[in-house]
């Protein structure tokens, strides 16, 4: 790569980094942007630059956001007696490409890992308990991995819910041991979600 | 995915034309990129937006470049003697890559194709050609995959040398039938083209 392809080697670079691309799929797709520049490139750059500069964390539930408060938590046509537990966005899009859910959601970021020191302060799990009364919720569904972590989080999260009159479910049936939802097809997590059961 | 997160479907949607990555690998790029807004996101952003605001083709020789001619065409440190004739940019790249090939280029975007309607003129072989005097050309190196499409290519580009003082010569050894040079490690070029013979 010789000197005036630095900012093209500088981009081949930073595509790199992107999960699932290596070296040689980032050169590939450079290329193929290079080819595409006025219909792709160009529109590929300036997405990137709107969602940089619009996105932030929902601040109710933690959902990725071009608003404040995102666009499920302030629909009129979501349920609010049900929250929907999440460890990450990718879980929460795969709950809702299963168009099965109508409540909301409360994204973790994350497990609870004292070798991370990852603690309920950085879940938002306070956050998550003082939207119980404030929304007057009737029922938490853990939807969680089936791991140490995601089973050790859920049974934190349900304790925490003792003595309050609020059902505590977790997704049952279709949910496989070790599995992420992200990697779930929209008909399992569905199954799942109708299956829920009482935690 | 809601109302206000329009501009990051749209921004998985564009990442999804990438080739090598689908919808979900798309969507998990997505979210790695706004978890790394500052570090990736928007330098991503500002380097496709420098290189679809700067890249062409070279002039002389079709690389891309973000210059009318590119680094190697006018590099005082490249032999003026020999032009290596390859498919695509990716071609040029992987030659680059093996360090052994110290002339220059001509990228030819394509090979001959009745079907396609790509002809010589298409593929920039008169301008080729043109260059033989202007840069005094001792020798073209023929590297093309060793595929139907790329030896006819070839040929044809040597039929085009016959009468001239020029040697023209193919990459030789290493070439794997049906092999294109951009999957083949940088070794295998370095010895095909040490090992190039007479065409
Ligand atoms: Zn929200
Ligand atoms: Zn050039």
């Amino acid at each position: 790569m010789s000197g005036d392809t630095r900012d093209i080697q500088a981009l081949i670079d930073l595509m790199a980094r992107l999960p699932g691309l290596g070296p040689r799929s980032a050169r590939r797709a450079v290329l193929h942007l290079i080819r595409k520049r006025a219909q792709l490139m160009t529109p590929l750059a300036d997405a990137l630059r709107d969602v940089a500069a619009g996105v932030r964390d929902c601040l109710n539930c933690g959902n990725v956001s071009t608003t404040e408060v995102c666009a499920i938590c302030t629909s009129e046509k979501r349920e609010t007696g049900e929250i929907c537990v999440v460890e990450d966005v990718a879980d929460l899009w795969a709950m809702e490409r299963s168009g099965v859910f109508r409540g909301r959601y409360h994204v973790l970021g994350g497990t609870l890992s004292a070798l991370d020191a990852v603690g309920p302060d950085e879940l938002g799990i306070p956050r998550l308990l003082d939207r119980l009364d404030r929304e007057g919720v009737q029922e938490v569904i853990l939807a969680l991995a089936v791991t140490v972590e995601g089973q050790t989080t859920a049974h934190y999260i349900a304790d925490q819910m003792t003595g309050r009159d609020i059902a505590v479910t977790s997704l049952a049936q279709g949910v496989p041991v070790g599995g992420e939802l992200d990697y779930l097809d929209d008909g399992t997590i569905g199954a799942a979600l109708r299956a829920r059961k009482s935690f």
